[in-house]
């Protein structure tokens, strides 16, 4: 059964939660899902409500114009989304492969809502992966003097393929602000730590020189400012002084694969709304 | 801020959404909460929404008659609960005291928003604890012979102080049927097992029998079925062949404290409903 | 630098751990790794004792022998394993292929020391995986009539390939008591499940029908009880009311591969030693 | 059965396993623990060995001495330790008192082997606790002016009540470097945030605002370098945007008390070893 999902927020004020509920009443739509969030300190509040469509009496592209009365007198973000929607995603990797394979796998069983039409890499390692998926493998190498050329061609890759969505799993090399700024909110990144600690390179490296008990993994949106775009989702897992730097990343990998697909299920199913450099990701 | 918490059920269908909401609304309530969610297996909706009253047109006892019209209509469960209804627990215990003194600090620190006027025990153990606390004690001893007389002489305990919340901090015996069923959904307990696994006597020498690798507890609703009620939290904490049943005993408790405090607060707070052997807890 | 490992047990009495590090250090053998566990219940000591060869005066064939002495003195029980020892897995999996795929995966990038020749399955599902990764594959349907000839099929296939660890990757069959005693200790299974609570059959709808709020999945040795063999690893994830069975599923998918590898990680590195329904699993 | 427990660190090489098992033996020492680590990245052998006394042919105070020739030998590092021992902690505390209650509550339970004789504040607060428990209470309060004297004024208290263990239990001040030195690796601190992350003041309202997803706790040994010491234990719970910062100071708390529990019963069964900014911290 098709839903439209309306992500909402607005400064706080009495009678948001009704006037929603009864325009989508008075249109007929069925209410499935919704949840709100109040963020006291700012006075925002933030809505995702999800309705069948089957008896409303809109068309999908009805509905953003009929929002608008309602958009005007809250002074209101809106956007529309349909779970029938599925967004296609542009997957950047470079050596480690684990994010790779365990997407393209939740793609292929239809476990993730996700196509995966292209995998862009400045590495060669991982094109027999892509191939067997039947994916398209870009290798686009980059040196520090060839960057901005690599992002073009990047860039002419997601176009040719439609894509909407970025996923960095395990993408070692650092995205120009152009580059983020134009992807602002579709690029998901898994950071091997758990941020805000150990942010930058070689993280485990610094986890194990530190001497810490647990070691963490990060999915956050990618932003200009390396490392500290709004997080979406975070894990940890215990660590010892039995485990090497070559065992914070063995059991660092099987937490990036899990975190990581969380975060990108949370987007896909229009779950997360950014405020700032934080997030509301609601259930 | 005072508040008035809805907590509604009934059969799914559309619009419940919307009337609620406008119910409210209409009546000058400000929502400041609302959560729900469908049970699909079965067609039940629930509900917790909540809501200021401080510009609301109805009095708090003129909430519940002002719901008879949607109550009928949607063949609603319908409770009404107020943020400053402060719960009188009586915290029943036997040997160990960790839970009730947990129970007493976070009181005692209005950490957890209730007031405890009496403890009660089959053994002398925990007095001087109460005592610190200014807490009534009442020692009452039980026998296989005696136990009628000992629950009606805790019944008298408990309404003498005016008790709405009884809770069983590691009490030891187990309630007739006629005691659970007159304090229905109004006992919570903490097993100290992750349920159903190890239900019954000596849960941590069955786990160690056993040899699992973690260990766990639950707090649920007490019913006639021992150990069977409706979970309302669980949580487990990791162990290895190294810890004997002293070391397992000595892990859990640290849980017990913690997952019977969460199931407490989220009882007190009404986030709690009820639906045959289950629960939804909201957040 | 390849190491040797013992892996010891016998009733405990003093002077074992300076005997046994003599007969080491007596034989030229660096010890890189020494861990021990004494079982107090039941007067059971346990050690798994590590150690270069390269400066050692014995052959690796000579070791057991050389142990003789030992052995008798203090009634034990002694296993020699090798670093260099690649274990031939067959894996068994019925339908979902999530843990299959995950082995192969790792065996493949060299994180897992296995070597995994050949895949058997009673459905056709996962042939093409098995081909993608160069794996023969063996597809033997099974019935209630045919079990003994499938089992039969089976043995000659592993036997085939020389497999010397057998894993049921989600493989939903009941193997007969004959051939789980003909691999005891070198079947390892993954029950979706935190064993001992919803043994048998579709634990997810028997959890999701109790309404626990936490899923487990539980790796253990399999023998001819069903579901009751000594547990290697177990985990859980946190569920709650919005979780369908569907639901418990997927979460119970992204742990049973972490907990399933974990298993045969400690399997491999003889880190493992079974005593009764119960493992000690060294770090 | 009192037991004795060397803690030893040296350059790695081989033989020292077997040198201290033969050692222990040869006094007629049983050995009731041992657990080793090497560090390979700086080549460091750290070794926990725990051996019965009972038909030791030394007295305490000879074991020290007659490691001698092995402490040559092998460069060692060697500290004796008794299980008799029972360590007198001195409680610095602030306006928090949660984990002063717990580390209380425990010692009077036996559950924690530690004798608390005092309780330093610069605040009033908790002097009622104190009392319940028969502590002596000192309440020292501090400007930045006066806290040479005041922390004169500390460790005469320390000093009179014999304390060989000092335990931040959540106290607001910054020591010394002189107090932190003079007490090196005697004084445990718990840091209500996961470090390196969010170190210095209000983690709570840093955490809030980066919008982590997890927070969490540190115990670590205090140094001259604000929250650099090394780090004994951690643990984190999970967030989410619906937490306040109010919430995350209550979650945190929960994780507080039992991460300081933990890391000081750790201290005191003799099973933390430090080297550098790191620990070796034995089961």
């Amino acid at each position: 059964m098709t839903t439209a999902v309306l992500l909402l927020s607005c400064p706080d004020r009495p009678g948001i939660v009704a006037a929603v509920a009864d325009f989508v009443f008075r249109h007929g739509g069925n209410i499935v899902d919704a949840q709100q969030h109040t963020d006291r300190t700012e006075g925002v509040f933030f809505q995702r409500i999800e309705f069948e469509l089957e008896d409303a009496d809109l068309d999908r592209d009805r509905i953003q114009p009929a929002m608008h009365e309602l958009v005007d007198r809250f002074d209101m973000q809106c956007a529309v989304r349909f779970s029938d929607e599925v967004p296609r995603v542009g997957v950047l990797v470079s050596r480690e492969g684990h994010c790779l394979v365990d997407l393209l796998a939740r793609s292929r069983s239809g476990e993730l809502a996700v196509e995966i039409p292209v995998v862009i890499s400045n590495h060669e390692h991982e094109a027999e992966v892509a191939s067997w998926f039947g994916v398209d493998y870009r290798y686009l190498p980059v040196t520090a003097d060839t960057k901005p050329e690599q992002e073009a061609a990047m860039q002419r890759a997601l176009d040719e393929h439609g894509v909407t969505l970025v996923v960095l799993a395990r993408y070692m090399q650092i995205l120009s602000p152009e580059f983020c700024d134009r992807w602002q909110e579709r690029i998901i990144n898994i950071h091997h730590s758990f941020l805000p600690a150990f942010s930058g390179g070689r993280p485990y490296h610094q986890a194990h020189e530190r001497g810490v008990k647990l070691v963490g993994v990060t999915a956050h949106y990618a932003t200009a400012a390396l490392d500290d775009g709004p997080i979406i989702d975070q894990d940890v897992v215990r660590v010892s002084h039995r485990d090497s730097i070559e065992d914070l990343r063995r059991r660092g990998r099987d937490l990036e694969v899990v975190v990581l697909a969380r975060a990108v299920r949370a987007h896909v199913e229009h779950r997360v709304l950014v405020h700032g450099r934080r997030t509301v990701v609601f259930d």
